[in-house]
């Protein structure tokens, strides 16, 4: 292809249940042209996250953001260098992040783009750890779930970008940790290195049984990234007085008629004088520094490990996503483009 | 029956769903005598609310209090005349409300039971809107439905004896309420009687449509007074930032297998970054006195106006209790002892 050339990956249809391969389209285009106060970005990471499956859907009410339009790019937060600026914030050669999409080139505004220390860690894990899914993490768990040490917190997609932070996070807050993840592998990784309590494998395991086991006190924090069954199991075992954080719910997203499950939410609430509570990110957005300073600092120090599945070349883009959403990857997922 | 004997209902067996008359027994025994400490009290009412429901389960992990023992006396906050005291608390002749089960004469460790100022108010409201239930309107909806003025706050059970207290809390917080009743009649009570904005017949009317007409910008605060589809349509209803409250579930309270129903409450919980929370008013119980004088005052100065639904005789307890789990009742239901 032609070295003017920039490829991105566009919304070709809404997905009816899981998407597949040809909801999405490639299509080129020239590389734009940054206008006054804007720079260009050849991107080098795109992330990829569960969220994006909702950006896939129609407009509702209930959603939090617009949803990408039909043939409008995939959205992503994604960083790369930036190779023409008008823009007194960034010089050429600046690593920059923002939400560029699953492109090659991106345009924006330079006070829409994070500037990247690349001698600070490696830069794809400013859309990673140290970037949407790290703070999702530290505000969610500190600020929504309120743990204090000795609490006993249960994490779901414990693997996984946001629920490996979060594992992490609770021991550094001196709690107990258990991961639920969808392989023995996935498991023994939380438990053997990351020095979660214990894991449970929701595909080989009756979960319900796993909870009353390693959690005969009831789980005080309860981390949801997946809603459905094990959601289930958990409210079911809540300790009194105990929090489930709702981050995701990647089991209900592909979901082609409303889910449907047992009433168990509000009457364990109730007997346990417990809460659920949803957030998003954005609301902790004037703490994001807080947030990165302290997840650098756990990274430097040894604390807080990462580990990211990489996936080569944009074109692979769609496989992966579609994966991601089935659980396939195996750590924070990112596309390298270039 | 001769005058040294005390009637009281007691739990004849678990029932299996809704609860029938045959698991009520009326039992006949002598007056008990007061211990050292003790009075003895002449119930005059004594209290029916949905809770009892629960205590007629089998014990359950999940339970946050023993159940009723089968053959033993049912429970309740009854209200009535000290005849005999041990107690230097209480003298012959002062009102005492207290844990005394639906029974004629209970005796109480004086320190359990309450002084009651008969001047002050009917002695009724002891169990009702200056008892239990009206604390579990004024530190539900304040502490836990953290409303502000300008709110729109849905109250379900709207006629009830927590429902129409926390409606008029909410309006005098400034809130604009709309109530959620099971007839015209309960609907327009808390619309022209205690000043209610709106209300929803939920036998009659859609209630997802009339959230949608009534409440354009969400609900900021739902009042979960019964659970099930009222339940449903309040949480895709929630505005940004949303409480839903749980005060009880009764629609499921006599359900024979799980009840099932959509998953939408954690979606909901997670697009509209909000809350749902449970509650027992005895976690408040060292600010009890804070909510009754509040209470009280706002009685006295008619911004709070309370209904009471009195069943005569102690014989009519079980029908009435029945009728109470079904909606027949309309105000605070309590039973004329004597």
């Amino acid at each position: 292809m032609p070295e003017d050339t920039n490829r991105s990956w566009t919304l070709a249809s809404r997905p009816n249940g899981a998407p597949k391969l040809t909801d999405f389209e490639l299509k080129e285009s020239p590389i734009p042209t940054p206008g006054a106060g804007e720079i260009l970005i050849a991107t080098r990471y795109h992330s990829l996250d569960p969220y994006m499956r909702g950006r896939m859907n129609p407009p509702t009410p209930a959603a939090y953001t617009a949803p990408v339009p039909v043939g409008g790019v995939m959205e992503s937060d994604s960083v790369g260098e930036v190779i023409a600026s008008n823009s007194d914030l960034f010089n050429v050669g600046d690593i920059a992040m923002g939400k560029i999409g699953w492109q090659e080139y991106g345009v924006l505004d330079g006070r829409d783009a994070r500037k990247i220390d690349p001698d600070a860690a490696p830069i794809s894990t400013s859309v990673g750890i140290l970037g949407m899914p790290g703070l999702t993490a530290y505000f969610g768990l500190f600020d929504v779930g309120n743990p204090i040490a000795g609490d006993t917190v249960v994490v779901s997609a414990a693997s996984g970008a946001v629920g490996a932070v979060v594992g992490q996070l609770a021991k550094i807050n001196g709690c107990r940790v258990i991961g639920v993840a969808g392989s023995d592998e996935k498991v023994s990784y939380v438990v053997d290195e990351l020095g979660f309590d214990a894991g449970v494998n929701y595909k080989t395991e009756n979960v319900a049984e796993r909870f009353q086991a390693l959690c005969p006190d009831g789980i005080n924090v309860y981390w949801d990234n997946v809603g459905g069954p094990i959601t289930d199991a958990a409210v079911d075992h809540l300790a009194i007085g105990g929090r489930a954080v709702i981050c995701g719910q990647i089991a209900l997203y592909n979901a082609t008629s409303p889910p449907q499950g047992p009433r168990n939410i509000a009457r364990m609430l109730l007997t346990r004088r417990a809460r659920m509570e949803g957030f998003l990110v954005f609301q902790f957005s004037d703490r994001f520094q807080e947030g990165l300073d302290r997840l650098a600092m756990w990274i430097r120090d040894g604390s807080l490990k990462y580990r990211e599945d990489v996936v080569d070349g944009i074109e692979n883009s769609p496989t992966a996503f579609i994966g991601l959403l089935n659980g396939a990857n195996f750590g924070k997922l990112v596309v390298k483009v270039s």
